[in-house]
């Protein structure tokens, strides 16, 4: 059985706030996340919900800023909040950026040195950590989610595209969603997997279903007044896509709102309410 | 008229949540504050909830984690999150301690040198604070009312004690209830007020009460898993004097909840439902 350590609980909304460390095999290093047990999991199983954050965020974020347990612990929702990227790797370069390395893993497993080492997010996200999660805790087989911000939004959107069937129901907040057209997506993209397009494409959400993977339903938020908007996240182009693939889509601008979790916790609620339809459905 | 710097806007639950700086003249030195407006305040005033922080926080601290502004924003509350202390007073040993000097203004006007030359912080919040926001903000006059934790729940209730008439409605989270009693309040009135007695009892809420002072009808909730609870907070002794003086008190203990703000987050909806009641009554 792997380990886990908890390193911090908080009683919150009738449920465990949690926090925890484990070595983790598939990143070869020790790995951090939150889990928000809802007071439901005392009874039984329940649903898990898995928010990916976004750059220079770890594993508290989300638990601190989004207000996100409220509505867990009314609708009986596991929230699962990873770490942002490998930590500690000791790798030349990896706190240079706050947009690439620590804190930035982008949720894929990167092929060029020295990253490969480490930056295993996918594996460690699809694989391991549902794994681990259901040796440690009350989960509903079979029933996850997956949202996330930004980073973690565009991580939301290709785990789920790339691993069909894993995730129940999708949303995001203002996500990174044509990556390998955008400053923050090329630059990961060529650290990460060096200059080959075609690895390039098979992780950026709006090429993936213009070439014909779908998901479920999709709820995405966008604030109208995110500095991020035109240059690194192209929301216009990806759902432009979705509407010529047929991919169901509920897009909603928000005049005003910016890129941050004053943000996300406006909209929170109905992102809760739209996955828990999906995992107790 | 007094300006006021906005240094960041965020749109938050139909309102906006700001922060802002000004010349204090009572401090001496610049002061920072959180406001946070309901959509309610584009159409006229509202009532002003002010929100007094404990040790080591500033004006952000609660803005980002109480997760406030939903309720706010359902009341029409306008919520004032004053910052802890003066900050920047290049006073010598100010920096030294979490518990005393910067961060740590214990809500009252010091007495002795040097921290008599800024830490003022009475003064600051029951005159300049609510002159600067009638100046600024659409507050309806005569609408106020006040709540803490910890060291700004000692804020709270001493001065609503000291300033009768002046706030509507009073509550606390996990209040330092007897700081003459306790180490950190022993040291900050110490530090602040020199050795006499007289000058520490007219800033001890349970001091206070014993001596017939009155607040409105008062609600405190209080963490069991609080680990300041027996040596820094001393709730019972509060508790058996408010009933001994017949305060009327709303004292709610929360198994498994501890000192922070996952404990605060978790039942603000009451505090601010309590203060609406008042305030709107």
């Amino acid at each position: 059985m792997a380990a886990l350590k908890t390193y911090a609980e908080h009683a919150s909304f009738g449920g465990v706030q949690g926090f925890h460390r484990h070595a983790s095999s598939v990143i070869g290093l020790p790995m951090r996340l939150g889990v928000y047990l809802p007071p439901q999991a005392e009874h039984g199983p329940v649903p898990v919900l898995v928010w990916l954050a976004g750059l220079t965020c770890n594993e508290e974020t989300f638990a601190i800023k989004a207000g996100a347990q409220r509505m867990a612990a009314e609708l009986g929702l596991m929230l699962v909040t990873p770490d942002t990227s490998p930590r500690g790797t000791g790798i030349e370069g990896a706190e240079a950026s706050w947009d690439f390395g620590t804190g930035a893993g982008f949720y894929l497993d990167a092929t060029r040195e020295p990253w490969a080492r480490h930056w295993r997010m996918e594996s460690y996200l699809t694989q391991e950590l549902p794994a681990l999660l259901a040796e440690h805790f009350p989960v509903r087989v079979g029933a996850m989610s997956v949202f996330g911000h930004s980073m973690g939004g565009h991580g939301a959107l290709t785990l789920a595209l790339r691993h069909p069937g894993l995730y129940r129901s999708v949303t995001a907040f203002a996500p990174i969603a044509a990556p390998t057209s955008c400053p923050w997506g090329t630059k990961a993209f060529r650290g990460y997997f060096g200059d080959d397009p075609a690895a390039w494409a098979v992780h950026d959400a709006t090429l993936l279903i213009e070439r014909g993977a779908r998901l479920p339903p999709l709820l995405v938020d966008q604030g109208l007044d995110d500095a991020y908007l035109d240059e690194q996240l192209h929301i216009d182009r990806f759902e432009a896509v979705c509407r010529e693939a047929g991919q169901p889509l509920t897009l909603r601008r928000h005049a005003g709102y910016d890129h941050g979790y004053y943000f996300i916790a406006s909209f929170i609620e109905d992102h809760l309410r739209w996955h828990a339809a999906a995992l107790h459905g």
